[in-house]
């Protein structure tokens, strides 16, 4: 396999479960791949490749754009539960039989189902930004996070500074960096998502945050080593949510990073990619 | 200096503040030292090789018992604050005028009193199985370390399979790892502590953690990067203590490992040094 980079891996396509799937794949090859889940109205192009090429000298990293999302075809489903079924389907598709995942925010939840769903297909699971079930502050969009996605901004990437990034200056200063990493990429970008792709999510996201009893207990049966990595700052899924996440998932390590809001792993790339390699070689 | 080892390092003695204090240090001199700080009636043979070897290789580090503890001469004062101008007091007569601070449970209140009143003295701080002022449950000993501590044993080295391991099996394994290499010194050990120790170090621990106002605000003055380290099922000083610890202080990192208790950093040793190393190299 030839030594793409987040840069240059060409977008293929695979057909399952009735959609056509936008992927790309680079790095390592011969490993267990890691598979990113992406967050609320993100595409392939909105991972740091700080963090993507910072990873491939041990492992292959595979993007993809989930059903309905920007390259792939099909219709974003209204359940985290057929989102992550999609995102089975995908991996099997590429002829994958155990990968560990990775997800971010609401790919974070995608990621927790797939671990339920399919134990022998997920070796070890990253979650970042995200939440348990009926989490503090899930059933919708938090305040804040209303506020912001609901701003307008002179440039639309400037939306990102504030979901996530902290306010400090020193917090911003690293979001502008990473605006800058996000869009060295020039050629075969993906599409932004269509206006169809915020509501299903958000439809998702409140009946996965709906108040329920006895919301935590689903955890126990998540048997993957996971390491649950959030910004102490976080208010999108607030931070408390990972705190959770590690004391219920039986097998779960924990870091919060300092000054960090949503998106600690594009404020501190490197120690993000030391920590993960860690973990995933452990 | 030498090359010792936490196994040959010889006790040394220095007069400070009144007391005379025993101490060892070894590894790689030449830059900024870590100084541990020690648990409840723990001496310096309490710590464990894997973690002060597993650390020398780029620094030097500061093992020493504090006033009235086990080697070194004076009376346990009855309050953190006076724990930590003894400190202080023994890190400046050792010839030292910055240093990095690592504190395990008691020794880790102590740390952060040493790092609020001499914030020049201290560059870098590791919070160990640790809580702020006023924490949750630690207006005095938990009901779970009352009955652990209150326990007897057949043989006493296994009153710390119960404070510092949790209860799976793998946990225990651990922990009987651990009792084996805490005990490979076996020249000019430390004598255990003596019974005034035990009393004076709860009414410290009392004051400390009686509740109060605001109780956390003055985790804001603590400038100092800061790593905050427990096992996620800490039943000594609950693990919420080190969330609390994280959410506080202005530069902090928190890492809570999986199935542990209050001395998770004796369980995942290798991994613990290596954290610790990202952390105090970063």
């Amino acid at each position: 396999m030839t030594q793409h980079s987040h840069q240059t891996a060409p977008t293929q396509f695979v057909d399952a479960a009735g959609v056509r799937f936008a992927y790309r794949r680079f790095g390592k090859s011969g490993g267990v791949p890691l598979v990113f889940n992406m967050h609320f109205t993100g595409t392939m192009d909105h991972w740091d490749p700080a963090v993507t090429d910072g990873l491939v000298h041990d492992r292959e990293v595979i993007l993809f754009d989930n059903a309905g999302i920007s390259s792939s075809s099909g219709e974003v489903p209204n359940s985290i539960e057929e989102m992550a079924a999609n995102a089975a389907a995908f991996i099997r598709a590429v002829g994958l039989t155990q990968v560990d995942v990775l997800g971010f925010s609401l790919g974070g939840l995608v990621a927790q189902e797939l671990a339920l769903a399919e134990p022998e297909l997920v070796r070890r699971l990253i979650l970042l930004g995200t939440g348990p079930r009926s989490g503090e502050g899930m059933a919708s969009l938090t305040p804040e996070a209303q506020k912001i996605f609901g701003a307008t901004y002179d440039e639309p990437d400037h939306l990102w500074l504030n979901v996530f990034f902290a306010r400090s200056e020193k917090s911003q200063a690293a979001g502008r960096e990473y605006l800058k990493r996000f869009r060295f990429r020039t050629e075969d970008r993906d599409p932004e998502v269509s206006d169809k792709v915020a509501p299903a999510q958000i439809e998702a996201l409140a009946k996965w945050g709906v108040p329920r009893e006895n919301p935590y207990d689903y955890l126990k049966a998540l048997h993957q080593p996971t390491l649950v990595v959030n910004g102490g700052a976080d208010v999108i899924i607030y931070s408390v949510n990972s705190f959770i996440l590690q004391q219920h998932i039986p097998n779960a390590q924990l870091i919060l990073y300092p000054d960090a809001n949503h998106g600690s792993q594009y404020q501190y790339p490197d120690l993000f990619v030391r920590h993960v390699s860690t973990f995933l070689d452990g």
